[in-house]
């Protein structure tokens, strides 16, 4: 591993051998059955409780054991199958990056620094799990992995893990996002996956949410609820999930865990760490072992999750028991949440238009151990611009929101006269978002907001509101 | 520098320190009044006897003479300035990969790698001279440059150079590849470049071509005859070049000479080099150095240009003096042609519609150092699948045609029993050109062929053939 001038580059022997479980750093809320759903089949009548009778009756055991066992005990430190790490070197370690051409254009004292997550050929972290997950299912015996996807990067990292691995593919992609970034279809395609547009007629929830709202845009709720749905008609054949469950936060570990070792060379520790806030994968991801590292050393370090206005869960939805998915077939966990049934104004940060947040990341939230900031698109992609002029680097729309922030806290730092180090992860490159920034340079951009009233519209369909049976 | 695994790496310290000039190796034809004009302006007088007297007779001394030096003598080494090192140290040294799942995919017992030239933020090996020739025209006082360009990838490449160093930006695009490929344009303006979709409202040549033709989809030929019209209204202006000249294609040489010591790394000498040819830069940056190296060590390594059917000047085209530009102002150059006013069909690989082959490569076919093979779009959207699926990177439409040859030699050693090394050139990602490939994928794809007569009308547009006052 070396320093050439402003990039912190690992060897391939640095892929760290280890994933992170912050559950042996984290007090989370005890488990109750509703949580141990997780690991098991949901019986019918749990769900005739929670006033969800017929869609998870068949509900079949869903994750492989041996991939769920790492991220729910105590254990600190979950071995990388030898397997999954020669994936990874086919693009790991990625790059930790000094951004100092933005730093000049702030006349900012802040030292910023990035973690780079778009090298691979699926251009996101999102490949980080697939990877480990297509490993698992398959030792699992499983043939075929559907899912669903919102903007298309999970959508698109299955695919090529599948493709690397030999496993089928079907991909239910969000349809707005879909014509928005029709190339991501493409990729997707071009890995062999059969690609839907949800919502679909080729699923039973699809069908009736197309007959009640023809016109729906849909969401990556209903795109889950429906590649659910297929998957229980396919022999061999499992969901995966690209975000929100412990395992996938695991998994994404990976690239705080290089980020320490960089940031070491780099000789500094971050004040502040930054990253984007769908259902909290890619925050976690880089967050997680900063927070351990924080416990270790007694750091002040800050951990922020950025999200934007159009789907805010952590900064104005409620921590309570809901689904993951739109008709409520998944189990049940404690999250920071709109409501399962909130479907977000189709702004272009398509994988971040998800109703929750992920358990373990609320429970971090929850307990005032990170914090939460929301923005508009205008300002998010006024920051990507920027970046991409300074650093010849596109971020995805996603990724651009902890760009947004990253510019704020460095600005204030000009203003009040400090100097922290920042870090924050581009999760991904935007090269397949190019149409929205056509749209911003036009001024074409809308500001969505969120009223109070949707809000508690899609807060009243919480399970806990809908069941006297199941406490809070 | 190091091999781990399948991906043959260098270190920083190995950014090749000179670029290499075939003319050191290579006989060309003698320099006369039409070949020195490259370095001078042509005088009135002369483009009179052309049959084109307007359009240059104020055509200013474009090329700085600190750029131009090198690539003209007899001096085998140019150094590459330490700041133009500097700026290739941003994504150079490029990765060289032995493509060892196509391999499988083919059944072949030949030995494929590709070098990889599209992990820059321009997406393609055209930054490679972009940032060089921005480097030299700022040191000459120039403020701001412009350019035609067909795909984009020389927009895209030059509008970052430009942005990198501080220059202003024009872009002339071809507006049928602006139309298929917007995203392309995004990234231009994104870098703070003007794009103008040519032809144009904006000069007089696009405003007569728009008259007798408002159809038109353009030609690279006719963006830049714009641009260089363009570039003499700005102050401190010039028009600068991505392909053809000879300064470019000893910027592209640092392709090969990366190249050289990897495929030394990696215990092997290619039997066959490959690469997609537009007017050849990217050809020569591969081929040019393992010209050198077989001259040396009397290797029996096949040099292969891939052209589209489409655009046929290698294969179908005449060597004779011609101009660079539709309008006839650029000096006249030696090379195979089709004729400065042949307007390919609209196939997908912009970059390869390119009425003419560079001087330097033209002379090498000549000699029968080369050998150069057309393939129809289908057959190159075929290869570029076939590799987008096993090697997990999906190649622009020009690198395609040369995963087209290589596939073709492999599978041919598989008949034959042969194990050739096989090396190509991915010049560039097409996560830009992913509407392409979904055509390709719909059924939806045209193979255009060029006519006889079409050809012979062009070629009946050489200066030689208007004007009985300069001999061949």
């Amino acid at each position: 591993m070396k320093a050439t001038g402003d990039r912190f580059l690992l060897d391939e022997d640095d892929i760290p051998t280890h994933w992170y479980n912050i559950l042996a750093d984290l007090d989370v809320p005890p488990m109750d059955v509703r949580r141990a759903r997780a690991a098991a089949p949901a019986s019918g009548q749990d769900q005739a409780r929670d006033g969800y009778p017929a869609q998870a009756r068949d509900l079949a055991p869903n994750i492989p054991l041996s991939m769920y066992r790492g991220s729910i005990g105590k254990q600190r430190h979950v071995e990388i199958p030898a397997e999954v790490r020669e994936q990874y070197a086919r693009w790991r370690p990625t790059p930790l990056v000094r951004a100092r051409r933005l730093e000049q254009a702030l006349d900012t004292p802040a030292h910023i620094y990035y973690k780079y997550e778009g090298t691979n050929a699926a251009g996101s972290h999102k490949l980080n799990s697939a990877l480990a997950q297509a490993y698992f299912y398959k030792k699992a015996g499983v043939q075929e992995l559907t899912t669903g996807t919102g903007a298309g990067q999970w959508g698109t990292a299955l695919s090529m893990a599948c493709q690397a691995l030999g496993l089928g593919c079907t991909v239910f992609m969000v349809r707005r996002s879909l014509e928005q970034k029709p190339y991501r279809g493409v990729l997707m395609k071009l890995n062999g996956a059969r690609v839907v547009a949800s919502p679909s007629g080729s699923t039973e929830i699809g069908r009736e949410l197309l007959a009640a709202a023809p016109g729906t845009e849909g969401s990556l709720a209903i795109a889950n609820a429906e590649a659910l749905e297929h998957a229980r008609t396919v022999a061999h054949g499992r969901f995966a999930v690209g975000s929100g469950e412990n395992h996938v936060l695991l998994h994404q570990t990976v690239i705080g865990e290089e980020a320490l070792r960089q940031m070491e060379l780099a000789g500094e520790f971050p004040d502040i760490v930054i990253a984007s806030m769908g259902a909290g994968s890619n925050f976690a991801g880089l967050a997680f072992p900063f927070h351990r590292e924080k416990l270790r050393t007694h750091a002040a370090t800050r951990l922020i999750a950025v999200e934007p206005e159009a789907c805010p869960k952590m900064t104005r939805g409620r921590y309570a028991w809901d689904y993951n998915d739109f008709s409520g077939t998944t189990p049940m966990t404690k999250m920071y949440t709109l409501g399962h049934t909130f479907v977000a104004p189709g702004v272009h940060a398509g994988g971040l238009r998800y109703h929750g947040a992920a358990p373990l990341v609320s429970a971090l939230y929850e307990q005032g151990l990170m914090e939460a900031v929301a923005y508009g698109q205008n300002a998010v992609f006024e920051a990507g611009a920027l970046f991409a002029r300074t650093e010849n680097l596109v971020p995805a729309p996603e990724s651009a929101h902890a760009v947004r922030c990253v510019i704020d806290e460095a600005v204030r730092a000009r203003e009040e006269r400090t100097s922290p180090v920042i870090l924050c992860n581009i999760s991904g490159h935007g090269l397949l978002d190019l149409s929205a920034y056509d749209q911003y340079l036009a001024g074409g951009l809308e500001d969505h907001t969120v009223s109070d009233e949707q809000i508690a519209d899609s807060l009243a369909d919480l399970p806990e509101a809908l069941s006297a049976g199941v406490a809070q």
